[in-house]
């Protein structure tokens, strides 16, 4: 019988080019939807909550499809392990109703970001973190999380030449968090647009560096151009880390 | 002049056959020495604290070589990180008496290793973890470490093949640790046998899983036969953190 299912899967982002299927490289999607299509016999579309960009990493990333098997769901991520790659897990499956969409039904997302602040690059952290070298002032980075959360336009923490009409989020939680020379940034809203934590974070590390004000910083985000913030951080050091539903 | 140097590394060990030397494939001792021939012009025989397996990583591995070069001993590591590939980096290094041999005057060294615990493997710390499907019982694993620790024949912990004449190891600290799905057991000693940790991390396994009892394990420590306690648990999830010398 033919059913939706709401698949949970995790994957190490490093050697793939996003999420979503394109000409020039692998990706995740691709990579799903060919072993469902191995499981089911026929090609199988695959939905994704988010279009994660080249090596951008999920802790939790969830996936919609339609699919007629005999496979219980909560057996198939078993079934999908035996056929996926060791960087891309299957983690949980339940049949949703078949209107669910895991894209445009997502009504709050989790991304952490890690900043490694130390003179010498750590080798074991160097797929999942921002190697910055220069002394940063944690204090002002605290504080610019204060300023940037919140519900606001985010026009200018969104990568140039995207197109999107409405760009008021919800940023209800913008934390940095230290232990050691390990800087974590967690944001959490009701949408990101294109490249919007790692731009947030580029201007954290602004803040931090002494290159930005705070008082500049608040003007900032009212004259709302992507040209006067920090730089778009690097892919490596964010990860997503959860999608919530109502349900 | 010619001086002796002492210099901390970390290395991602996944693709490297360990640290020394051999025909069969690449290690992190013939890139150090290869890196220090470039810089001082004459080949440069590099000393290792310990012989790390293939896959074994390190944050904390020590070196010591004779160099004659005008680079002050504290800019080393940033020379060194500009010929070094990413997976291994420079992190310290000082001038050291003459006699002074990275392995023969480690006094004690700090492993740890990280088991996944949990039904799905996590492909973000599949590189760093042993994952390990079956769930062990964390309160039997802490009660064999009881066992196991303090000063006694190690032979049953050595790998089968090893030609060791003095077996007897001071194991100070043997712990495990839990938090969320991820075991931690942390090993300090005044030195290892070959295999050591990844058998006693087996046969922690094999408390946890019910294979071995705790009454059986105080016997077979007595017994001293290899074949009777845990597998080697495989490479990644071990990673070697400190390295004391007294001086």
């Amino acid at each position: 019988m033919r059913r939706k299912y709401k698949l949970t899967i995790s994957f190490d982002g490093t050697d793939y080019h996003g999420w979503q299927r394109q000409q020039n490289g692998i990706t995740v999607q691709e990579i799903m939807e060919d072993v469902m299509e191995k499981i089911t016999g026929v090609p199988t579309p695959v939905t994704g909550c988010s279009r994660t960009d080249a090596g951008v990493h999920a802790e939790t990333f969830v996936c919609s499809f339609f699919a007629d098997t005999t496979i219980p769901a909560e057996k198939l991520p078993f079934v999908l392990n035996t056929l996926l790659p060791p960087d891309i897990r299957a983690r949980g499956c339940a049949v949703a109703p078949d209107d669910f969409n895991a894209r445009f039904d997502a009504v709050r997302k989790t991304y952490k970001y890690q900043i490694l602040n130390a003179p010498f690059g750590d080798p074991l952290l160097r797929r999942y973190a921002w190697h910055y070298p220069v002394r940063l002032d944690f204090g002002k980075m605290e504080k610019a999380c204060a300023v940037i959360r919140g519900e606001r336009d985010f026009r200018c923490f969104m990568a140039a030449g995207s197109v999107v009409k409405n760009t008021v989020r919800n940023l209800s939680e913008l934390r940095a968090e230290k232990a050691g020379d390990l800087i974590t940034v967690t944001a959490t809203s009701n949408g990101f647009l294109y490249n919007m934590v790692r731009i947030i974070v580029g201007t954290l590390v602004y803040i931090g560096n002494g290159k930005l004000s705070l008082d500049c910083l608040a003007e900032l985000l009212t004259a709302g151009d992507r040209r006067l913030l920090g730089i778009t951080a690097p892919p490596q050091g964010l990860r997503l880390c959860s999608v919530e539903y109502e349900l």
